[in-house]
C-alpha cells in the first residue's frame, strides 16, 4: 500500500452475470483508456437489479481494497432514466455508481466523503446508449480517475440528496434481540446484521454468558470459533468472515436446512 | 490506446465455463510465454460449442478493445479433426481461432483483413493433445503475436474458402419487416439482428414515424429510450447496448414473459 | 519463463464459486501487499470442499503454470480448526494450502518438496478470522512469498506427517483393467485415472492391439483421435487433454448419456 509501488486497481462490482460479454466490455474500455490498470473483479453475480445485495457486498470487499483503488458499480435498473451516476471519495478509495442507494453502507461507514455528479461528456465514450452506461460512462470515467483525473472534473459537487437504501439493524425486543439475515453466501451461510462487537456489548448490558440463536423453529447454542467444532451436517452460530453473526451448517447449508433467505427475522437471547 | 503507453492485451473468449481449469490453464500458457499480457476475460460461458453465439459476441466485444488486442476464440467443436485453426489481422486487431465460422460477423464488418492457416509447430506446446488446441496451439500462438512474433511467421496464407455461418438478416414481408433474436442475454433481453441505422432507414423509406413490435402473440408500441421508461414488469422495445433493437421487460425477463429465445422470428410494423 | 522477463504470478484455485466477493476480496488483499502480482484465476468452482476434486484440478492445471508461480488453494472444510496451512516448494512452483489432502497429487508427482508450516503471524493480515484463513491468512502469505520472502520464514519445517487422499488407481482384474471417473468437465467428459502411458504400457503387456471401454451398460470400441471422428452425439473414448482415458460424446455429454459421476468404475478389455 506504499506510494512508490502504487497499482492502478479498479475494481468491478456488477450484476451482469459472466454469460454475455458485458463485463467483458467493461474492462476492454479500462484498458483501452487506462493500459496500466489491474482489474479487481469484486464480484459480477449480484443478482440482477439487487442494489441490497451490492451495497452490503460493496462494504465488506472494499475494506480490503488496496488505498486508492477505484470502484465501477454496476447495479442499474434505473439507467437510461433521470438518476445520477455518482463519483464519490470515501476513506481513500472512489466510488464510480448510479445514485440509486448502492454505496449506503460505504459512505455510512467512511463517515467523510466527498461526492459529484458525474456529468461531463468528454470523459464518457463519444456515444452513450441509453441501456449500457457501465461501459459508455462508468468504465470510461472510472479509468481516467485511475489514470489521474481530479475527481472534481467529472461534474459538479453534489452536497445532498444523495439515495439511500434502508439497511437493516438488529432491534431489541424486550429481553432478546431481533437480527437479520442481509447476506446469503454461496455455502449456504445466512450472514446477519449483528456485528460481533453489537453482539458483545448486547451480552455485556444483558449480563448474558451465553447466547442462543432461535430461527425456523430451530435453536442454536452458543457462539462456535470455527465451523468444524460441530459435526458435519450440525447447525451452528458463529462470527462469520464479514464480522457478523451467522448461522451455518458444517459441510452443508443453512440456508437449505432452514429454509431461510435475505431478509428473515432471526432471535438472539442471553444466557448465563 | 497510444502507442507510447501500449499494454500487451489478450483477449479470451471460449465456451469452457469456469467450473474447470480449461480457462485457466489457457492463461498459464499464455502468461508462461508472455509474461507482461494483460488476460482480458470476454466471455467463457458461450453454450457449448455455439458458433453462432460466440460469433456475435466477439463481433460486438472487439469493437471495444484495445487496438492490438490478440483475441484468442475457443469454441471449437471440430478440434483434433482436419479444421484449420486461423490466425487473421482486421481492423486493427488479431484473431486466433478454428476456421468454423466464428469469425463470420468480425470479417464482414471489417472487410479487409489478412488470414494465415496457423501451422508452424515451433510456436506450439511442445506436445499436442488431440483435444485442447486452445491450450496446445491457440494459446502459444497468440502470446507469441503479443509478444511480436509477426503474423505471416504462423503459417501460409489464406486466400479464400474461410468457413462461414450464416448470419441472421432482416427481411421485408410486404409492408412489415421480420427479425430474429441473435442473442439473449442474461436479463432475458431479447437482441434481435435490426440495427438502429437499418431500423431508421426502414422507418424514413415507409415513413412510418411509429413502430410495433409483434412477437409472441403480442403487441409493443414504440421504441423506448431507456428500460426505466416503462413500469416494472411490462414489456418495452428499445435499442440495446448492441446498437439492435431489443425487446426487453423493465426489472424482469422477456425470453421469460414471451418463451421466446434465440431464432425467435418477431414483425415490425410501421405506423404514423 | 525466462529470469529476465519475470512476472509474479499467483494463482488461485477455490471452491468459493464467484456468487460472493470472497475471491475478490482475497485478490485485493494479494493486491494490496503485492500490487505487481499477476493473479491467476484457476478455478473458483470447486464443488464445495471437494478435496478430491481440487487436487485432480491442481495437478493438471499447475504443469502448465509458469515457473515460481505462487498457487492458494482455498478447499478448507476445516477451517478454523486444528489443521495447519501449509507452504510447499516443489517443482519449481509454491503451494499455500491447508493441510488436507489437497496437494496429493502434486507431491506424489513432483516426488521432491520442501513443506512448511504457515505459523508466523506476522505475515498474516492482522486481525484473523475463524472462517476465512483464505483472506487472512492464505492470500497475504502467498503475496509476501511472491514478493521475495522465503519460504522459511513462513514458520517451522514440516517433515513428515502431510495429509493425504487416497487417489484412486487402475486395477488389474483378471484380463482387464478397473478404471475411475476421477472428474466430469462441463461438457460432460468423463476423465479417468488411466494415464496414456499407464494404456500403452498395459496395452503392450497383454498384446492387444484395440481396447473396449465398458460403461454403464455400454461399449465402446477402440481409442479415437479427436471427438469429431464419431457422429454428433456418439459416444467415443480419447486420450484427453489431461492426459488421461476420457468418455465423450461428440457435441454433448457422456455424463448425461452415460448417468456416471465420479468415482463411477469403467472396464477396459483388450482385443486384436
Amino acid at each position: 500500500m506504499s506510494g512508490e509501488r502504487r497499482t492502478l486497481v479498479i475494481a468491478l462490482l456488477a450484476d451482469f452475470g459472466t454469460a454475455d460479454t458485458y463485463v467483458g466490455v467493461m474492462k476492454a474500455v479500462v484498458l483501452s483508456l487506462c493500459p496500466e490498470a489491474h482489474i479487481l473483479d469484486l464480484c459480477h453475480e449480484v443478482a440482477p437489479q439487487d442494489i441490497h445485495q451490492a451495497a452490503f457486498l460493496l462494504a465488506r470487499a472494499s475494506e480490503y481494497c488496496p488505498a486508492g483503488t477505484v470502484h465501477v458499480v454496476v447495479v442499474d435498473p434505473g439507467v437510461g432514466t433521470h438518476r445520477r451516476v455518482l463519483a464519490v471519495e470515501a476513506g481513500g478509495q472512489r466510488f464510480v455508481a448510479p445514485d440509486n442507494g448502492v454505496l449506503t453502507y460505504v459512505l455510512a461507514e467512511a463517515g467523510d466523503y466527498r461526492a459529484y455528479s458525474v456529468e461531463r461528456r468528454e470523459h464518457f465514450l463519444p456515444h452513450v446508449s441509453a441501456t449500457f452506461h457501465g461501459r459508455d460512462i462508468m468504465a470510461p470515467v472510472a479509468a481516467r480517475l485511475a489514470d489521474g483525473l481530479p475527481i472534481e472534473a467529472v461534474g459538479p459537487a453534489v452536497r445532498n440528496g444523495l439515495e439511500a437504501i434502508v439497511v437493516p439493524r438488529p432491534v431489541a425486543v424486550g429481553d432478546a434481540l431481533e437480527v437479520h439475515v442481509v447476506h446469503v453466501d454461496r455455502f449456504g451461510n445466512l450472514v446477519t446484521d449483528l456485528t460481533e462487537r453489537a453482539l458483545r456489548d448486547w451480552q455485556e448490558e444483558k449480563a448474558a454468558t451465553r447466547v442462543v440463536v432461535e430461527a425456523g423453529g430451530r435453536t442454536v447454542e452458543g457462539v462456535r470459533g470455527a465451523y468444524g467444532e460441530v459435526a458435519p451436517g450440525e447447525l451452528l452460530a458463529v462470527v462469520g468472515s464479514a464480522g457478523c453473526l451467522e448461522l451455518a451448517v458444517n459441510m452443508g447449508s443453512a440456508a437449505a436446512e432452514l429454509r431461510l433467505g435475505r431478509g428473515a427475522a432471526l432471535t438472539v437471547r442471553g444466557g448465563r
